[in-house]
């Protein structure tokens, strides 16, 4: 592999939606939007041919140009999803990589009065844009959906939300058990506002000023800013933050607006859509900075204690921290791609 | 100061007590206990004249024997605490160095079928020992508890539960808003769990079987294992852990058990006790590891919402982390001196 | 800015380059090699003008192709580029994005029978290329070099050892006073090395085998051994280690090779060409992983020792460790812009 | 074991010498010194019997006190000590706890112009007073030193410069190979004298008015000055750092000072020494944050090198970092009992 650029044994279409739930959305982000599709080796040739669909979402601060981005020695995800494909490791897919970015740099793929209703802008226009220009299979048997981190995150609430349109999903360090993913972040978020009497807007102020990610809470700050206005935004948009900033003491009742969409906590709520799902890829790395190897061990524990049959579960822990896990996204692409129906 | 020794102008007595309520206690601890009591400068010479009381826990693993440890270019608190009333900074006290040291490195001076009664053992039998035999003021105005970590923990839940005793307090870094300073050590622990298949009591043997602290992850379950035997002991002694051991995942009937002993979350129920001192000193470093900066301020919060007068309380938060505090403690206690009644 | 892409005001050319220099170079690396070249907004409606012209370097495991890279809430350098004369903040310049990877991740734009001649390729091939086919002023008091960390290094060498081709520099983080920015990775490599016997041939194997990064230090080896690559070789191209694989031990022979290319200790052999510099940029954050903090010092304190006029250095040390510091690229770009003969 | 105290099956003298030689040295430190000595089981009721001894050195920061120290869940090394030669584990031998303690922390057991004759207080004051009191071997073949950090280098050197004296040593992550144990801690405190205008005398005059380590450089910049004061004070007496402090950059000929006393570049000089040894105990752990187990590494090398037999030596590297690494000192003293002539 030379470094500079791959090809691809498939076929890369950069689109763009215009979409109609996005406009007007309460941080003014663009509602036309970038969309990427995949289509396999063999997709232009035949003319008949339908095929499954893999929805990738992406972690948290990412949007969907960067998964272009080239790194030493390894190769985008593009190109190795393709490979699995292009070697015949696993049957074709078609592969959406979906855009859900948004000025606080992420959406956690829910509809909120924070930030916009990109749940909804997932299911009911990229799903069925897709399936209107690309030959899909369009029924949950052939759909999933996967992703790291918030993207795991989202890969595990859409198909409990929609399991009328997602049959299967893959998560790679999702964010789950909040108390541990989360509550750290507080306790950091409270001290690094001390130097913002406390106004987490005053923080964004200055974010926005200067050059970003020059201090060294900005990473929390933003992250902590962006999921309450996901998880706990009032219903006029403005973001209410899920504990006192000037002592980190959590607000109870806005607590449980976040612990509402852990998914380890949602699994008994949506147990009837989980039980549908006919396969589930769960990993983490055993360093996690966020401890969400326990959280896919514990999210791997509610699907078999709802009765998900071990066999359509996919589990592992590996070795590695909660960055550079790339290399796991194609081995659960192919994994799914077997799995979904043809 | 020569590093060697120091000479204290008052005296230390090193007794023991043999404790009725220790005897027996589930750890098969020695119910013969160390006490260290110090007298003043004067209190050999003066006949008549009686003196508040101070009592010093210490934090976790911290037994009596180690106010004597003594390190490069500091004094021991026994010293730095002589030299309070030596210089004339305060008016002379006695203190006492309580031991509440346990099989599992601490006690949380709480009265736990898992560890013993430590709590009434201070207040039922340390206290009326050193009232018995030294010419103290047995009296709740002039008797404060104080101490660092679990310490803090210590001097905060003594009074609230026995203020007819206590009248003031100092707590240094305190354990306290137990989602910051508690959680993280348990995700941590179930990770290190792993090597003992979720089995903590096999992570005890094998630390009972060689040197201590030679696995990265004693300290840690170490702490876990001892306060789960405080807070969360069955009836019959055994620790019943607030997580689940291969995942994390909170055991929420457990865990409420801990945050029952929340000082920030006791303070509503022990309003009128802590209402009634006289003098409250918090302080912690604002990078302290455990986010004990953080409940220091809740604290403090909270004894201002119940309505204890901003003039009883002293406040700071100092740069530092958790360790190497211990200069903090003559300033703690030069303040109580002052305060207590004479 | 939306996040997803930029468009620039001037122009940028991916041109592919074929070295007669690297053909049969001893990594087997590509002798067809990228390099893209920026003209500036008004180049091509201009017939006449020419323009001086920039180039720059990569740090280690860097090519050019990452030029490309999106981060959140930052552009990329092309972008940030191509705003300083877009916006007239300076006058344009042609900037050229130089491509010097190897096999084993950079080349340190040397001549080495370990890597090829990176160094020749760059002032004997890229140059006469670009001046022939674009309207450059063809001269050193024309032509800067800049770069960070390795490629601060290269812009730090080049002008040494060819005044007659570069009359200016900018160095942020670039590679210098190596017993700081070394000696810890030898070690480091050192002990890494006992899974290896001692053997850095046989990790190298391992990391081609497998995805890369996967271990924990793969990072430091690999840039070790790929500047020992580029430093020690020996006549036929085997990298020979600076140190005793076994105990880190400095093999005061080959160390002494390393040194010969320490820029600091390079300013008193190449005072003659470092005195005829108009312009030369120094930076580096103050909490450099590597040091480069006190490196910078002291190149800029080497400078003013052998003559060079205060005036024509830029200096500063600035809150930041060694990565994300791509915000200082436009500063000195532009400063160097101004100070270019036109 | 108790935590609070133990007893001893031998017998502590604690002692004080009247130093002639470090009479008026230049830290103005006293030369009254305290000395403990130990003798085994069995000497007071035998009358005749002469044992070998072990003379103890401590590490940076340590004074003699500071044995008496107690940790949780561990003995102090007098008692672990102890137990060796009351178990029987080791034939017994007298153990003596020296004292080398300075204004700065250390003397590294040497003598300088900066800090006072403290190898000579060693070999030529305590060595025969204890000899003149106790009954011990008076003979280099049962003469031994060990210590840890500071105190292995103390162990390493001091037969080197003193074969007639010392025929065995035991270093435990003993200082050594200075390019990786020292050149880190010059680059953080060319950082942290920023603060202080590049001038250490500054922070040092800041340090004593103040609660020592309070600030985050203090202990880099003790070490770094006392060890200065021990290997490159001018005759004066005043410490001449081996490095320009606002750029880090070495100063040659005084670091050349260092490297002198350097144990594995001593090793070519002291060969002859070296090689009469009966017994040499080498460890340091692998994790070791001084990279002390490089360090212990060359040092084995060299002495294989200069052909001390192998089976005088012992070597291990132990999972660990450079702290609370006590529990290898009873090994070594029981392996050094053995091998000590009787």
């Amino acid at each position: 592999m030379l470094p500079w650029e791959g090809e691809l044994a498939g076929r890369l279409d950069r689109e763009v939606i215009d979409s109609a739930l996005l406009r007007g959305n309460p941080l003014g982000d663009p509602h036309e939007r970038p969309l990427w599709v995949y289509t396999p080796p063999g997709y232009d040739a035949g003319a008949a041919t339908r095929y499954p669909v893999v929805y990738v979402l992406q972690g948290y601060t990412g949007h969907v140009a960067m998964w272009a981005n080239r790194t030493p020695y390894r190769q985008p995800f593009i190109e190795t999803a393709d490979a699995v494909f292009a070697t015949g490791e696993a049957p074709p897919c078609i592969v959406v990589y979906v855009d859900a970015w948004t000025a606080y740099g992420g959406s956690q793929f829910v509809d909120s009065p924070g930030t916009g209703p990109y749940h909804s802008y997932l299911c009911d226009e990229i799903v069925p844009w897709v399936d209107a220009r690309y030959r899909t299979i369009p029924d949950r048997e052939s759909r999933a959906v996967s992703g790291k981190s918030s993207g795991g995150f989202g890969a595990m609430i859409t198909p409990m939300l929609r399991p009328d349109l997602f049959g299967a999903l893959a998560t790679h360090a999702g964010d789950s058990l909040y108390e541990y993913c989360y509550l750290g972040e507080f306790a950091k978020s409270a001290r690094a506002l001390r130097e913002y009497d406390g106004d987490i807007q005053r923080w964004w102020d200055d974010f926005r000023s200067r050059t970003a990610f020059t201090k060294e809470a900005d990473q929390t700050l933003l992250m902590i800013l962006g999921c309450t206005a996901c998880f706990s935004a009032r219903d006029d948009g403005t973001p209410e933050l899920p504990f006192d900033p000037r002592t980190g003491q959590l607000r109870p009742e806005v607590w449980e607006r976040w612990l509402a969409w852990d998914p380890v906590r949602m699994v008994d709520r949506y147990a009837d859509a989980l039980r549908s799902l006919r396969a589930v890829w769960i990993d983490a790395g055993t360093r996690d900075e966020w401890f969400l190897d326990l959280g896919a061990a514990a999210f791997r524990d509610g699907l078999a204690r709802i009765g998900l049959p071990g066999e359509k579960v996919h589990f592992a822990h590996f070795e590695a921290g909660h960055g550079a896990i790339d290399y796991r996204y194609p081995m659960s692409l192919a994994w799914l791609a077997h799995r979904l129906a043809r």
